[in-house]
């Protein structure tokens, strides 16, 4: 290859005898750090791993068949900054997370009807029903004003998701996150709602609503359709299904005041249809019986689940990985018939971003990259598409010009004005504002406990929580039809994108109509065929 | 369609009969403001929206030609923040910059070889040659150090730019940007240098090298075989071409030391070779005889060119577009036998973030977007193949919660700590910070001129000029092959997948060892034929 080109250049030389030539002379070169992979120093190696990038792409072969599982990956607020400091988390610049390694790859835009920056209830409306909608409302379309008792009490202006597409196609399906089961992002895929924030009946009273017309989203996680039918439910969130009065099994109160609790509910109800299993730990997850669990019910926090840092750092050994929780969901549908849709939430990212844990937030992108390396393993690209995406981006920034392989939670240059280091890793609001600015002055991060993984990054503005950012983020697509997921689309589109590959939804209506087409024509023909006898 | 749906929710409603159904009853619903586009609010629209997206996806045909022509545009920083921003300045989040039609998409990774967070320099030669180096190195592998005098004249660690590489297969090339025509993008096209300052030989001086010796940039421009070859080169920088005892036509000095006027070297060499001309105003641009001009040279400023927003508001009609550089670029080259490959930057993206002008670098993104729009249209997409990217993204970002429709410019909600009113749009550090914190306190936005196009943006940390950003850039293609892009690589792999596509550089090493390879089975043929008549 080098050997072609350099006999193109001896070539060229005599084609183009006439051209002007540099006055250089070859002298010795001097080197610089040794961090640094010394291939990386040569043309060879540039022009090598370009061409293996390029032999891939161009050999990749086209996977024209409809999917018949299809698993799809939300990170939460995983803004393109995330996934490349998360490179460097895991090792270098060089790496990648398991879903870059996906052949196909798109933009989504995400703003919202009434937002310029979108919240995770209107997104999760968009990339699970296929409708934009206001901010903070779940399940309805753009006719819902935020927190309106009555909005969610009219089905003319609910959506449907693509899991109840999938469960209309008698497919198997479920849910996973690390956050809250009755959080925003899974809350899309069943809940039909115009106050995100109503995750049990009390916080439907603080709103001025009556719980007793205004289902709450545990509620319609047990009696609704769409959470009826799934096969599997794991995450966080007990509280929301237990009565202020009543202690889960890790001695925290519910938060419901209505008296239910809705676990006994789901169990009670799914048991009629099969048999159904509810968990709240590791151990119990680790040793289900899959062949005799027909439903799974597995909330293992009261609240969000705890973030992975965490969970090492103080051996919580009865909270399991987003790896576990995904392992457990796909087996529990792959032994369905006939497939499944599985959505699986990577949920701390976004909370840790909230809080300006970058540590955190980047640890939690690793553990959401593993549990879709896992999915990948466990599955086949031949019939099971893996689409990977976020919802809305971070006000996160990845900044300065630090040599290679420096450590990315560090600081990098001092700045040529305040002459003080300032953190590659910064936000631009949230509560690391505190740490950033002491006295009116602007500190060294160094002094302020960068070391701790709990460290808040340097903002701007200050702010309880940093906000979501407005431009698009990434969608990555692995098996099946994945070369649909090139473009750039409004989120809403990804849903449809998904139907339209797995024949579900508005597009098994297509199929449908198909097949009505050619029932005429086959009356006809029969009845030409019977007066044909007739009049023999 | 929308019926199908119904139709397929009551057949499916009795299918499940057995299923949970949420007890709730319509009402009526609230409206909220008025600026949104009423229709949004309905279903219908985004099922439509997306179907029609969808619709285009699916029948997209694959053009699996090779390209004759290709036009790679180049927007200096522009990030993914810069371009969903820039849809609020065009008029509303829905909008699209023209090349965010087109229909494949992919990541690039921009770090460099010695550098985390890369520079303009090292990634032109990146998605230019196809190598990554060093930072502040241009056309040389990171076997050189930066400003090592000696490691330049050292040819065997040069690398070969995409723009030769097309030459070498008879192409036509060119190169066109908004600044200096010496600055460190185009300059990836044509120049080996270990320092991308060396624009003059008084740079060169001035890092304690012998300018004698070592070639600045303006001279490889002029003698490199690269920069004699280019049929058309412009934009800004006459500074670097003439001595500083003399003054250009705008009564400006050069910055030259060797006395010499490479201006007119230029025209005397290229003059040997066929009618060359130069230019350095709009005028003459615009009443150009391109039949009768094969070599053109277009400086338009003594450094970069003006923004914009100052060609406007000052009405300096000297000052040609990017789109008139654009399309006078395409003319030059349309008329030249077997195709071209131009390359053109929209340069002042960059500079004017890098001073946290957050207007001015919309502004500069829309005329980028423009002048795409207008090279999509002189040419067919069935032979020109045109690739959008940037070369690294910028600390920007695009924040809050603004309502849909909000100024971009504006300042969104009051902080929930300080009490005080943000800006959507701020940067992690720059010159903005000046205006963000005042005696230590942070001001409201508002109150320090945000009118101003010339308005510095919030920043935490305090910069002459704001730091580039570490994540991926977007890259964008339409034409032949263009499906070729989708993925996530490495930024060097760019120019290889053009390369592949327009069969020059290691690719026409592949056609070429092809009709190798036939030879000596010719020959062997041929000598069968002679014996064959020789034992007759």
């Amino acid at each position: 290859m080098i050997r072609n080109i350099l006999v193109i250049i001896l070539l060229a030389g005599c084609i183009f005898g006439d051209e002007y030539h540099s006055h250089h002379k070859p002298s010795t070169v001097k080197k610089s750090s040794n961090v640094i992979n010394e291939q990386e120093r040569t043309t060879k190696y540039w022009v090598n791993q370009a061409q293996d990038t390029l032999k891939k792409i161009v050999n990749k072969k086209l996977n024209t068949k409809n999917a018949t599982n299809i698993i799809m990956f939300l990170g939460d607020g995983m803004s393109f900054s995330t996934v490349a400091a998360t490179r460097m988390y895991l090792g270098g610049e060089e790496k990648k997370l398991s879903f870059e390694e996906f052949e196909y790859t798109g933009f989504s835009k995400t703003y919202c009807v009434d937002a310029q920056v979108a919240d995770s209830a209107c997104t999760s409306t968009a990339y699970l029903n296929g409708i934009k909608t206001n901010y903070e409302v779940i399940g309805l379309n753009a006719k819902a004003t935020v927190a309106d008792c009555d909005a969610q009490l009219d089905d003319k202006i609910w959506t449907e998701s693509i899991l109840r597409w999938a469960q209309k196609s008698h497919k198997a399906t479920g849910i996973v996150t690390t956050t809250r089961i009755t959080h925003a992002s899974p809350a899309g895929g069943y809940a039909h709602v115009s106050e995100r924030d109503w995750e049990n009946d009390h916080e439907v009273s603080l709103s001025g609503c009556d719980p007793n017309k205004v289902d709450d989203i545990a509620e319609q996680l047990v009696y609704n359709v769409e959470g009826a039918n799934f096969k599997v439910i794991l995450g966080g969130g007990r509280a929301n299904f237990i009565n202020q009065t009543e202690k889960d099994e890790e001695n925290n109160n519910g938060k419901r005041h209505d008296g239910k609790n809705l676990i006994n509910v789901w169990k009670n109800e799914r048991s009629k249809l099969g048999k159904a299993e509810y968990i709240w730990n590791k151990q119990q997850l680790d040793s289900l019986d899959y062949n005799n669990t027909e439903y799974l019910l597995g909330l293992f926090e009261h609240d969000h689940m705890r973030y992975n840092m965490d969970v090492k750092a103080q051996g919580l050994v009865l909270e399991p990985s987003l790896s576990d929780m995904t392992s457990a969901a796909i087996k529990m549908l792959q032994k369905e018939d006939g497939g499944y849709f599985l959505f699986i939430e990577g949920g701390m990212i976004d909370q840790a971003h909230h809080y300006n844990y970058a540590q955190i937030s980047l640890d939690e992108t690793k553990e959401f990259s593993d549990a879709i390396a896992l999915a990948r393993k466990m599955t086949n690209e031949e019939d099971t598409l893996i689409v990977v995406t976020a919802d809305h981006s971070h006000v996160f920034t990845y900044s300065g010009y630090p040599e290679r392989g420096s450590n990315i939670f560090g600081a990098v240059e001092v700045s040529d004005i305040d002459e003080l280091p300032y953190a590659t890793l910064s936000y631009a609001n949230g509560p690391g504002f505190a740490h950033t600015f002491v006295d009116g002055k602007r500190v060294d991060p160094n002094t302020v406990g960068m070391d701790d993984p709990k460290f808040q990054y340097p903002a701007t503005v200050p702010r309880e929580k940093d906000t979501h950012g407005g431009e698009d983020v990434a969608v990555y697509a692995s098996g099946p039809m994945a070369h649909l997921f090139s473009g750039n689309y409004e989120q809403n589109t990804i849903p449809l994108i998904m139907a339209y590959i797995m024949k579900i939804g508005p597009y098994a209506a297509e199929e449908k109509s198909a097949s009505c087409a050619i029932m005429p024509v086959f009356m006809l023909l029969l009845s030409m065929l019977i007066i044909n006898k007739l009049i023999k």
